[in-house]
């Protein structure tokens, strides 16, 4: 790993962001990855970064505790149940309530500070601004203003070492996801995409998470290696 | 606390963050009180907050753990020495070693997470840019561009409710900020601004942090009541 640039990648355990790690990996950096036990409805989408940094042999995978509980505000750090079957044109307007407040900002600012510390100034997120849940920290608009917070945040940026973050999904669809992962030898079977999987871990199949995933696979003419059916 | 706009504060235990949410319950906010368990080196400084969060009698208090120490990176964080009596003129020049590597930009987007979960739209934070440590993130172009990228990234945001990040602090002297604490009732016997405490919670007094501090009491011609001498 000499000589390699170092990135920090954000990842969650599901197929965008296993993808987004094996591009930077591609693209020649060496790779620590940033996990968050945030407190999450269940603990199986660590597991699937765990097994997924492993495939990948990256350098180092952290996965930091922040218990976003304390204050709730989302399906997926309380009780509030996750929405299923919803149509189609929902999925892509609406900012549903699995819609974690800040998420991003608070995942990206963790992500720069580990980089200050590695001395990497490249970050990594899998965001998506085509086949999305409607999320305002996705779109491209919120990235380039973090990378411009970046720079005015940090010793490094100060000094003169800009931060580039990078979204090497954000114009993709979901298909093209999927052959670009596929391309890079991504195993999908180590992913998990569903917001509320059944007790053994396996994907509930109806959340806006699933139904993504689903019509992704289908539309790239793969059969999903995760999925039971 | 009803029709009061709720305000999220960000408070450190220190005299400026002491400050900074009496003026925003001053100002008729409804205050709720943000602490980090961020693994620091004492937890003098949590005490501190709760004590003050107690005299202030706000409506919550929260202090969220998010154990920094896993990448350290500052002497804030790690076992590195806190430097001690430096000179007066490297205080506002250099980046010291007890900058922690992007941390205003982690506390700010944690702060918003909770602000917009309270369905508040005030933040405060007690930065200042005159008598400070050379820190990045303490200046007013750092604080503009994350008011910018919390519109940006949130919900609250999009559906057109602006954020602001309020900045009480930002051109005033140690002195003034002492001056506007007491006015306010502040007592700064329950503050610590020492970033490596005694054994017993006192302050070392050759700090960078501690000379900041009785250099404010000297110029205000008070009397620091936290001092021991």
């Amino acid at each position: 790993m000499h000589n390699m640039p170092r990135a920090v990648v954000l990842l969650s355990g599901g197929l965008d962001s296993a993808t987004a790690l094996a591009v930077a990996r591609d693209a020649g950096y060496d790779c620590y990855a940033l996990s968050f036990d945030y407190g999450q409805r269940h603990r199986f989408e660590l597991s699937a970064a765990e097994r997924i940094a492993t495939k990948l042999e990256i350098t180092q995978h952290v996965i930091l505790k922040l218990d976003l509980t304390v204050w709730g505000g989302s399906a997926l750090t309380s009780s509030q149940p996750v929405p299923k079957d919803r149509d189609e044109a929902s999925l892509s307007v609406d900012i549903p309530v699995t819609y974690v407040p800040a998420r991003n900002t608070v995942f990206l600012s963790l992500a720069l500070a580990w980089a200050e510390v590695l001395g990497a100034f490249d970050l990594f997120i899998g965001v998506n601004a085509v086949d999305y849940s409607g999320y305002p920290d996705c779109r491209p608009e919120f990235i380039e203003q973090f990378e411009r917070l970046a720079n005015l945040a940090t010793k490094a940026g100060v000094e003169g070492n800009p931060f580039r973050v990078h979204t090497p999904l954000l114009r993709l669809t979901k298909a093209e996801i999927i052959r670009k992962g596929l391309d890079l030898g991504v195993d999908y079977s180590c992913t998990l995409s569903c917001y509320d999987p059944h007790s053994d871990g396996s994907p509930c199949g109806r959340c806006d998470a699933c139904r993504l995933r689903q019509k992704g696979f289908q539309e790239a003419g793969v059969h999903d290696p995760a999925s039971r059916s």
